[in-house]
């Protein structure tokens, strides 16, 4: 289930940390991988950081097309999320290997994946030093969307019985993300 | 309780996406703010990524000294962290106002804020680019702390009665770190 975010509000998909998947298509192959290391970088236009390793095929097919998704995974995706992170799509369709469904975006070439909570469209606003020196890639968030059960006019709402998003540590252990709480 | 973390560990502090508060020290002044949008961004050397505005006195103080702290606060300090987040350091000492403890770093200027669950001591790596046109800030990590009866030999490892780290989402709210799970 999948309702636009407005994208004044799309830097709040990701910006209690979640642990995100990096889907990315170009030239009939596509492919998704697990990102730790990404966070929002401006409210309006959103933007946002990842860290892509230069020897992922995620790398090669995202210079290529200039473009991304961030999807975040709910934790019934966190045994998808460790093996999409620790095999190569250079082996083979990850999405089939790991029975994962997607579904097209709207604005860019790269996959949905199926079962997330929260979508984030990406365009790679290219910055050569950053990516080549760094891994870094910083791209512009055209297009958001997200589960309304979880998040809903620009607020997540966690209910009982709905899977919340995760946060990867090390050696296939995550936190699931925590009781909400104001200090208002 | 301070205790060293190992430097090629000293990622997996930052790994699950806390929010930060970033200390900051120059010319006799000192400050702290809090930050939702930081990273690691590489292992070892360990370097992380944090968005600093042009607008905070953390800025001046950062770009002086080129370094900081990045500090992970634990749930108790979450009113504070909304407090030093929205209040600036250009309006009076933020620790004395919000009564907020530091003690001295090892090899940075920029104070470790007491009652944290880590502590990332950091050397900004200049890039101008990145600093001026995104407000983002890349620094090697070279010195990391931790509380022992949170985080030891490379995992974190919340018990019953301790706190934990939190994640800012936005007008006062946050996630509290959720239960631990693993994959494998």
């Amino acid at each position: 289930m999948r309702q636009a975010v407005d994208l004044n509000k799309a830097y709040r998909l990701l910006n209690h940390g979640p642990t995100v998947l990096v889907s990315s298509a170009h030239g009939g192959r596509q492919n998704v991988m697990a990102a730790a290391w990404s966070m929002p970088l401006d409210f309006s236009p959103p933007k946002v950081c990842v860290v892509i390793d230069k020897n992922t095929l995620t790398r090669e097919l995202v210079e290529a097309s200039g473009e991304l998704v961030l999807n975040i995974p709910a934790r019934s995706l966190a045994a998808a999320t460790e093996a999409v992170g620790t095999h190569s799509g250079r082996d083979g369709d990850k999405f089939a290997e790991f029975g994962l469904g997607h579904s097209p975006a709207s604005l860019v070439g790269a996959p949905l994946l199926d079962g997330c909570l929260a979508w984030l469209e990406c365009k790679v606003i290219v910055e050569r030093h950053n990516q080549d020196a760094y891994d870094l890639f910083i791209a512009e968030v055209v297009a958001a969307w997200a589960d309304p059960r979880d998040f809903s006019e620009g607020h997540w709402h966690f209910e009982a019985g709905r899977e919340r998003s995760i946060h990867y540590v090390a050696g296939g252990t995550f936190f699931e993300t925590g009781a909400e709480f104001s200090v208002k």
